[in-house]
């Protein structure tokens, strides 16, 4: 189980020569000109993938620091914020809004379900908030949600859009300016295939003037001591940062601007059909409402009388391949397959195979190679 | 500007290529055995340095968010703490303090003064805190402060005692359980020569039970989180960790543990005292109270009528080599050489040569020669 597994779970994603060869290469000092040309390489892609004119500050944290840093910025105590649960990550980012004493509504759904515009514009009708926060891509069950008309249905209430893009910046579209969002976070270790150690956050306007009025506390994650260290003649983080990290992630964002960001869409998309054709192929169904969305990660029910949990156990021991299971609800009855980050087509038919191979010795009836044989036609037909 | 520097500063320090490696190496997925294996023996080497039985957490952070997250998990607003002010990273630790609501009283000290247990016990008799917080190696004047002494004061006082060890842990002694430390926080880039982005937490019984009963918020640095993930039969961090780190950390710690911490404890003792006898042997005042317990950096008053900034930016220039300039109200009047981490002596050799050269260049008289001589005469001795 030590020799190196291969990634097919929603991150960290598999990570290219060139990013290791960057982190495993000398450290730039994070005080001086390299390194503020490197963050400012950095944050000219991020802005580019976000799609904003606006800041985007980089702290030294997994992807759920930096939702942290956005409740701990923006809000003070009893602020009342929407949150529609419809998976795993918005219930974690309603957890840290009520860790730091906001009041928390919800518009509730079923795992799976997608976030309706009008469901918010009913329950911000009923009662206002201050902000709405969103999950982009849910990765528990693989929708993706509409951003950007849930995030019209709330600025039309006047509340704040704050989103979580973790597993979704750079797979989907995103467009902070265009869509009016205030604050999203994202992650070096998704889409991008840097390593894990890096979060985002883009930042707008009334963003910043609701930190400047917010009370909860915060230091580590405090969004001025980054502006202000970004402002420097030569930009640095404020407190030392994950260097080879970032080093990783230079090397990263060349690479994915080699094709860009509407290459790097259409990759997923087509990745991500071969992947639900294959499992549709062996008689499995999907998870999820409008699966044709989810292009980061799909949700697949296990076959009646199969443990979900079992079907990636098999696959880790016998190829060394990650899946990722079900969480809350949907353990042992949904497994997963992250399609999101520096993949080909051939990454998808060895994780069909392995999957095909593993169904068929825990007994499910499989017609072995049919899941590869419909990717290959997805594969095929795209050309 | 941008080939590899030669790092003389208090950190992060050097990599040995061994760490590059492992960081550069494929991700071991975060979730099962392999990370499970590597996470329990890298807690189990922190625990060795802390010389503690108590659980040792690691943040994908730096430093500072390990600060906080002592700050948010032991104290409530209003809680009355006592702060010993001497240098750069005590007011950093106090200011964090602060914007936790915390009420802060201070011992102030000029910097570069040693912190005195009797003023402690002072201060706490006049007032008593909840805790003490201090700080081992005060590396922006050198000052390593005698944790024991005061700890003992505050112990005796009935304070918590929690300890930024961020810049001195596997330098210089620390005895977690003989001293009676309640929190005691270090980081991955100092003397353990791993990259930047990790801080651990070592926590007791006591800090333990302040956690339990403190009502200040916090999500990402919650140790309640990790503690529980610690325990699952494969422990794992709660959110993502920075992995490549972790790996180099792992490879960091098994080359420290070739020799032990004894050796290293000698070593950095012999490699700052050849610093010093060096830049003595040039004329140069050492600053700060009590050098010779300044194991982990040197702090060096710049010459009558030359700016401590030009000499670091002289020896950046020339020989690409970094020092510290001085912090604070010791900018421009103090320049600091680093000497933590993996070190070998002529690592210092090479640095004086560098500073005779660039205090030459600024038109101070320098005998050439003179400070490596020195340092010379310090390693041969000490065979």
């Amino acid at each position: 189980m030590d020799r190196p597994e291969i990634i097919l779970a929603p991150g960290p994603t598999p990570i290219p020569p060139e990013v290791y060869l960057a982190q495993g290469s000398p450290l730039v000092y994070h005080r001086g000109p390299g390194f503020g040309r490197m963050l400012r390489e950095v944050t000219d892609g991020l802005q580019r993938l976000y799609r904003t004119g606006s800041d985007v500050l980089i702290f030294t944290s997994s992807g759920t620091g930096g939702l942290e840093s956005a409740i701990a910025n923006c809000f003070s105590p009893g602020d009342p914020v929407l949150v529609p649960l419809a998976g795993y990550f918005a219930e974690r980012f309603a957890k840290i809004a009520r860790a730091y004493g906001l009041d928390v509504r919800t518009v509730d759904y079923e795992w799976g379900q997608a976030v309706k515009a009008a469901d918010v514009a009913a329950a911000l009708a009923k009662a206002p908030a201050k902000a709405v926060l969103l999950t982009q891509s849910e990765t528990s069950t693989g929708v993706v949600h509409d951003i950007e008309s849930i995030a019209q249905a709330a600025k039309d209430a006047g509340a704040m859009v704050v989103v979580d893009a973790v597993s979704s910046l750079g797979a989907v579209p995103f467009d902070f300016d265009g869509w009016g969002i205030d604050v999203a976070i994202s992650g070096s270790q998704k889409a991008l295939s840097a390593s894990p150690g890096l979060a985002f956050a883009a930042i707008s306007e009334a963003a910043w003037a609701a930190q400047a009025e917010a009370t909860n506390p915060r230091f580590y994650f405090d969004w001025t001591s980054y502006k202000q260290s970004y402002g420097l003649k030569d930009p640095e983080s404020p407190w030392t940062p994950a260097i080879s990290v970032v080093q990783g992630l230079q090397a990263a964002l060349r690479l994915y601007y080699q094709d860009g960001p509407e290459a790097a869409y259409a990759r997923h998309r087509l990745l991500s059909r071969a992947i639900k054709e294959g499992i549709r192929a062996l008689g499995l169904d999907l998870f999820g409402e409008d699966p044709e969305r989810a292009w980061t990660v799909t949700a697949i029910r296990a076959p009646e009388g199969i443990d979900a949990d079992r079907i990636c156990a098999t696959v880790r021991a016998d190829d060394g391949i990650i899946l990722a299971p079900g969480q809350g609800p949907l353990k042992g009855k949904v497994f997963r397959i992250g399609h999101l980050g520096y993949y080909d087509r051939l990454d998808m038919i060895r994780g069909l195979a392995a999957v095909e191979l593993a169904l068929d010795k825990l007994g499910y009836p499989v017609k072995r190679g049919a899941a590869v044989a419909a990717a290959e036609d997805v594969f095929a037909s795209a050309e």
